[in-house]
């Protein structure tokens, strides 16, 4: 019998399959199409150690009874109509006890939707965010689970033997996985982080927080190649060494490595051939529109967002380079201290990107009855997923210090960080406005450093203008929150207690 | 018989009611609670020039078999299920042909759903934006209509009548409407503007153009404050000069209004007193969430809701001002200049904010299948809405002029104001951030334009990143659109055409 079961075998299933196998579990796996499952275990065959463990079926139901009851099935099938289609072809040949785990990019509500569904039959249903790519579900992804405790109890060692594995006294990711030779030891990437949708709100948010990182690291690439008139080659070594310090991350590194590509095509390096209008998936926009239902100020994933909305207006954007004016960038007088200066100011708006996605899932926790523990999601995001990164080590330990942290800004570690980073991050964002180069998460993330750090805002005059043309009642800073108080602007000129 | 009734007598319905009757109209109103329609028609008895033109009544069968058949009845009830609920109680009285014309805030896919069903039962349906708050609704709003053709040819001439005017020459609105007085003649702010939910869509837009303007305001009124060290006099003075220039505007003038205001409970200025926490109903949100579903980087709307959103949580701002590093504002050495900056700085923002208004109808048209006249849409503006402003009167003529204008920035007439206003925007954008100002909005707002005129962008970087950890592929400058590359980072290290 088979230990678990996988269904979808696209890379992300094919290659999650491959890692179980690995692992030493016996591994069903199925594909609507067969010849899809065929190509994949002939394949397997040719150049994959664990293949012995991978059994493939052509029918759902001899796959459904290959698997050791209670059932721990794997989808890993579109998100959307396409899971629910897939669930309720599976339904009629489970038992009551039987696993369905989730691993796609659920929408959150219907992932709480389905639990709910489910659990009505006595299925139970595990939503886990997936996150690493196509080489993080191979060797080792980051899994944020969310469901009924009882189902993670029976997923728990599985997912804990092949999630991605961090070098308990660094918190640094250990590499060096390989076909058949997984990393044993190591703290696991994985946690079971709250009941039914959870676990895919926290992927939603890590996917959130990744659109503003690689937002970040592309106004810092910007502002590197325009202000200090850096080549490839130079900026390659810029993000290798920062690599090497606080901004240590899988993007950063990567970055690295693409700017020193060249082009396989012809000559020049394949970073200035490469058409800039940046696609995406939908998770960004559904992180940044939760946030607005939920009345949190996640400004830098907004922009973040729709600074990829705007690349994609190429024809616009170059008719309108010949028709508005704008500034020549600024040259940096000393390359070197441009360099230590965007370090610093990449780190400090990093910051405060993790500070809105937390702040997120504060608000969101609230709203759907989840008991978040911050440290354990900062820590399995260490390793295995794309915003893994040295920095993240000291997101957990901030939370572990201060559980109750009303915003990651206000902890020991970051004020430090922040106190030395933020004149260099200002300079900055003032650099880019002066050269005409656009910064919107940078400025943004700024501008909530600023808001968040003001006593006084000028909200004050909003409220009276919205007293002023819609009688809707201001507060005063003079008398208790929660008392209203609308001014007579045509009339009387009274204030009247409007409670 | 009454010409047209009017269901729901909170304060825009009353005002609307005797905005009605001021023009002749013999109006029946109704409410579900009998004694506000008797309240309501008690006071109009003792100050209401137009009361006899007024009929109440008790009953929702006598208040409909009162109205000239095919009927018009305008509903002023909450926006939401009080909608459907009032609408469900209404039909068994009503007759094929009728009109029901929802001038609530209602969400425009409740509107697309509520036409549908009506249309099925031989009713007309009008979701009509009322704009003006409750002066607008008594003496003339911006009325912005959509639903069926032939329902609008029915309730045009009393829409054309109530409205808003503006002077056909000058475009700025014509004031001095007194109860029993409106004004006659002048160009009405109404308008049909499509079909089902396009009212109501363009009625969200014009709020969130609003939440855009507000913010700017709130922002550049802080940064006159804090660089230039003004009274709140003084800075009356500059909004109410700024009123006689191109930023005229109503909101503009209220600021000045506002902020001239001694404290009606102590010394000092109200504004000062006035707690700098801001609300909002929702609309907002609505607009930004649309942009995010439709793609369209509308950033300065969402930063306009998030800077509300963060100015609630006055008790973190409280703690973090003293935990939180920034630096002291800088002082302008010549405060004239720095009110010129801000004025410039100001109009170009404004612009910006414009075109992200127009570019979120331009989207919507495609996913809903209207037809904005965006001319149109621009000269009911000008009057009656709370974003009244003479500077509307140049976008209507832009459009009038380039009716596929791609953007409002490329308009000849914006392009030369931004040619003449950007060094002072970046200039501002650039003070604010050394010395510690939030200015979200000015600054999204620059990002916006300096995005929109970049020939290049660094979203080259974010693709090649997608593809390094999700093979998700990537355009070439040298190829054409639609060409998808592959480079295989992990292996190979070729690139591959993925079509």
């Amino acid at each position: 019998m088979a230990d678990i079961g996988v269904l979808g075998l696209g890379v992300m299933g094919r290659n999650l399959s491959l890692n179980l196998a690995d692992h030493g579990y016996v591994t069903a796996v199925f594909n609507r199409h067969p010849e899809v499952t065929d190509r994949f275990l002939t394949e397997c065959r040719q150049r994959e150690p664990s293949w012995p463990r991978l059994q493939g079926f052509h029918e759902l139901e001899s796959f459904v009874n290959a698997i050791e009851r209670p059932r721990r099935i794997v989808l890993l099938v579109k998100a959307g109509d396409p899971t629910d289609l897939t669930i309720e072809n599976l339904l009629p040949f489970l038992d009551p006890g039987d696993i369905l785990i989730d691993g796609g990019n659920a929408h959150w509500l219907d992932t709480i939707r389905r639990e709910r569904e489910l659990r009505r039959r006595e299925i139970l249903f595990v939503g886990s965010g997936i996150s690493g790519g196509e080489t993080g579900a191979r060797f080792g992804p980051s899994l944020m689970a969310g469901g009924s405790l009882e189902a993670w109890k029976r997923i728990e060692p599985v997912w804990l033997d092949i999630a991605a594995k961090v070098d308990p006294k660094t918190g640094d990711p250990i590499e060096g996985a390989a076909p058949g030779k997984p990393v044993r030891g190591g703290e696991p990437c994985a946690a079971w982080v709250g009941e039914n949708g959870a676990g895919h709100y926290v992927k939603m948010v890590h996917n959130g927080i990744e659109y503003i990182d690689m937002q970040l690291i592309a106004e810092s690439y910007w502002l590197l190649k325009h202000l200090g008139g850096f080549d490839n080659a130079t900026l390659a070594d810029i993000f290798a060494h920062w690599n090497q310090g606080d901004l240590a991350s899988y993007l950063v590194a990567i970055t690295a490595e693409i700017l020193r590509q060249p082009d396989p095509a012809g000559e020049g390096y394949l970073i200035d051939r490469i058409l800039d209008a940046a696609g995406q998936k939908g998770t960004g926009k559904w992180a940044a529109g939760s946030a607005l239902d939920l009345g949190v100020p996640a400004n830098a994933l907004a922009e973040a967002v729709f600074a990829r909305f705007l690349s994609t207006l190429v024809e616009q954007r170059h008719q309108a380079s010949r028709m508005l004016d704008g500034p020549q960038p600024l040259q940096a007088n000393d390359p070197d201290a441009l360099t230590r200066q965007l370090e610093r100011c990449l780190y400090s708006a990093k910051i405060c990107a993790y500070a809105q996605g937390f702040q997120l899932m504060q608000a969101a926790q609230e709203e759907y009855g989840w008991h978040f523990d911050f440290a354990t999601i900062a820590r399995i995001w260490r390793g295995g997923c794309i915003i893994r990164a040295r920095f993240l080590n000291r997101i957990a330990n901030a939370f572990e210090t201060a559980p109750d942290l009303a915003n990651l800004l206000l902890a020991e570690d970051f004020r430090r960080v922040l106190s030395e980073g933020h004149s260099a991050w200002r300079r900055s964002v003032a650099d880019a406005a002066l050269s005409g180069l656009p910064v919107p998460a940078l400025a943004s993330a700024l501008a909530y450093y600023d808001s968040y750090r003001s006593e006084r805002l000028p909200a004050n005059l909003i409220q009276a203008q919205r007293d002023y043309f819609g009688a809707h009642a201001y507060e005063r800073v003079d008398r208790p929150r929660g008392e209203f108080f609308h001014f007579d602007w045509h009339g009387s000129r009274q204030e009247i207690c409007s409670d």
